[in-house]
């Protein structure tokens, strides 16, 4: 029956961090708590203060500061992670992987140790095999570690079906399965714009253009930046994962959950349909899929795995 | 009688421009379009595309583009310029100057050809100077070429005193005249909280204390970021005015407004209280000021007459 | 490029058209004129100074006024017709038609003698052949004229939706044709959870059950109040009308759309999805229909061809 | 650590209660409860469902319901109390005060019963007379029961002086101790657009008028309506309280609160400037009062005590 505030903790202050950040304190969704290693602490400090002096402005109440010690992050309702490296030209594959999963490591060690009934979300990647990375290392229930792919893979490819159709990107939905990027499976005839498929209004191969695009969307962004990746969609994404649990909405959004069984897995982090609310992932959404679907979806799968087996 | 969205373009693709832009976005503000130099177009690309792609999390329509080409700025309702330098170790303050002059005049000439009635926002430094750059380049009346300082300086004061005595930002106000940061004249007798006069909430030397940080501002943020300034209170100082004004709402909020007689100033643009509506600055609000306010004041107009002397 | 607000009149004092305004008001679009007849012009009043009130704690700056005299709604960009009379116990439908069809008459005559350019929203029952008479009466453009039915009729069925899946009532949308209330024509194969078709996650029973409450819905509503009849959904499907025009948004929403040919209808306002902008209904979205949907939309235009054989 | 929503119950169904339920499903500040007695069962539960079906367009996710089963209100966070009559043409005033002392008896009586861990709210007239007694018969711990009067009486302040001076409502703010209406103790020199003195912007003799029209706020709506009285700010401002309390804000806004010792008042419930938060009033704010202050407001405790006395 406590009204203190809700507190949620971001783990890498990083452009997609601060950015994550700053969008959960101007919904008023709680305090924020901005963490990254030592030698970054006094950046981290800089953007957290920077961003609560924008509350008078901007007309909001958070508490927000940044920092390197994991005590501040104590009895977090949420925690989400955006820490790690991204791929650098010449980095091995395998190098990734391996070197952020030391980062989730030591990253989840330090959240269970202050937060033992968070709920986690995960961003860095490959995600899904972090997000795995994260549910072993925490021993937390599955619901509670969450990965996020589709909400942003889906998030483009409303953006470019708006653009297509001039239409409003709040009329547009999309629908995604499996792996992010390159192994995403979309489900376009799932997709809507106003309610009606749009199958019926887009010619087939400029829907694949369209759905091509989505896939190679992270990509676009790096190619166009020159010197880093996409962070204001990602940060939005995490924030819309985050509100739906906090305020127990049972929204109906993608999320990388662990399978036990449903579309045929098994103990693999897959982008499935969930639902999202006060106990975080509520529900796996089961559907029939078509054959094709089927092996594309396994296929995702085996692209996971792939990158599991390179987990220490 | 035209319902075609108002559309605010902004010059400067920096930290502080980009997040300008996803900020007039959210507010469904208008179509925004976010211009820098041609080497940095790609780059100011990415940053349009990804903020655009997060208008379907978020729940807005905005068109968000990137450019190098004045061109797509035609007929904006408003241009923010957060374009120019930052001065660096080793630089001296008349370098900053004439070199944030040269980047002031070449993009008022853009700006003035592409959107003859716009109004514009200026926040590159020196603010005050860069002001006036701006308002002798563009032959604009007075009240559609405004500086941003005092809604920073502010909004930082709040923070501030918000921490001191625990209390929302949203029932503390801050008052201050004249020029930027260290020439900042705050007027404690009308900062206030939930009405009631700080003078009677806070101790002397401790409001003292944190009007001197107020000054200090821009350099704690510098300071710990260690490579770079603040731009999320920035941004949203930026966003409150333009709202004002493309919302007609008869704001009062601090302008660097070019004075003409006001507060016994001619010539010269300085930080003083104003009213912004469809028209700009509507207003200029004179107080009656106390010998030592008139002093300072006076010592804050000589320091931006300083800078005006560097102007080639 | 003035940056003028925005001016809507809603026609109608009652709960409708009083929430309208005040919905409105909330979200800022703009400046409100709320107009009623003479004898109720002080109640009219009263209501318009209350909202008023609220601006100052809800944060909303709008001028809202209460008034019977149509000159102050010169230049409305929207003008929102709710007035007219209820069906009352023992009155014939044809009754209930001609009374308001002479309502609408005197409505439409003042407001296009002072809004020339405006674009009109009807809700007034029965709202196809009210639509049609607003028509005809103003001279206006078809795009210009629109009629209320299809927003509420799919807020109720994903409510009631939402409820039976216990889903965030964000992710739930449904989609009809035709009429308003018993000639709806549900399209329950473009109705989704999440994106999935309800017809995978409800059984066909029970999703009868509730297209059939949805039909009914206003009529439950008011049996439950008994004393008037449902304001706070109309009003806000309204408000989401008037705000994709008067932000240019491009909602595909359904509209009562006069229809020359689509659908195989001509010369009748009939409900079907439409994009909304800034030019009012920009388009009319068609779609395949099977033959049941074509045969009951049929019943569904014979139905309003009925009603507007009574019009004088 | 639980994500469950917040719960907030409105005692009272009528116009007040119904808005400030919707308004406080609009904001998604939790999960509604609007109560009232059984012979309005019905009429309540339309209400609550024609808001609920709001939702998907407002997109707003709570739960409404309407009932005369306090065992619906079951933990609430936050009681509003707006039971209770008006007074009507030929009552006495001791009439009103023992019909709505009986009826708070009988209501908070049922929602200690369920919920006695909330912070209730209190609107019904005389609100300060009705405070203590909900206060009384409650047991509650004094911070958890709070009368709202003076949110109401600056929102009326601040709207007409806005209009005076045609400014925004955002940025002028007023001040009041003591009891409501007639008994309202405005603190002028404490009023203040954009944080200047209303006193050097407005002659006297117009800010008199302006405070007089305030006191006399409710009867001019009133007047206006001919049927009813105020709701749209009155129930603003019981949701602006209900906020700050559920979000922990700690907003500094006028309360009636329980005084023992503060303003030199004792065993009285009065009108005072309070720090509202997740513990309810977490603190009155004691201000330096002028001689004349001090008689204004040692009256207007009077006329609360001469309603007190009435008190069964």
């Amino acid at each position: 029956m406590t009204m203190k505030r809700k507190k949620v903790s971001v783990i890498g202050s990083g452009f997609t961090g601060a950015t994550t950040a700053f969008l959960l304190a101007q919904k008023e969704l709680g305090d924020i708590v901005l963490v990254d290693i030592p030698q970054m602490e006094n950046p981290t400090k800089g953007k957290a203060l920077d961003m609560l002096e924008a509350g008078p402005v901007l007309g909001f109440d958070a508490n927000i500061i940044g920092t390197s010690n994991y005590e501040d992050t104590k009895d977090s309702d949420i925690v989400i992670i955006t820490a790690g490296i991204a791929r650098k030209p010449g980095m091995s594959r395998d190098d990734l992987v391996q070197t952020n999963q030391k980062v989730m490591k030591a990253v989840t060690g330090e959240v269970v140790k202050y937060s033992p009934n968070a709920t986690i979300i995960v961003l860095t990647n490959p995600v899904d095999a972090m997000t795995y990375t994260v549910y072993k290392e925490s021993g937390f229930p599955k619901e509670r570690v969450i990965g996020q792919s589709g909400v942003l893979d889906t998030a483009r490819f409303r953006t470019f079906v708006a653009q297509e159709l001039n239409l409003s990107v709040k009329d547009v939905t999309g629908f995604v399965l499996g792996g992010h990027g390159d192994d995403m499976v979309p489900l376009v005839r799932y997709s809507y714009a106003g309610g009606i498929p749009l199958e019926t209004l887009i010619a087939p191969e400029r829907l694949e253009e369209i759905v091509d695009r989505t896939r190679k969307g992270g990509a676009e962004i790096v190619n166009l930046l020159g010197n880093g990746s996409a962070y204001y969609a990602p940060a939005a994404s995490l924030v819309e994962m985050a509100e739906a649990i906090l305020k127990d909405q049972k929204r109906v959004l993608p999320s990388i959950a662990y399978l036990e069984g449903e579309y045929g897995m098994n103990g693999i982090y897959l982008g499935v349909p969930t639902v999202l609310g006060a106990g975080g992932i509520e529900k796996v959404i089961e559907l029939e899929l078509t054959e094709a679907e089927k092996e594309a979806l396994s296929k995702s799968a085996d692209s996971v795995k792939a990158v599991m087996n390179v987990l220490a």
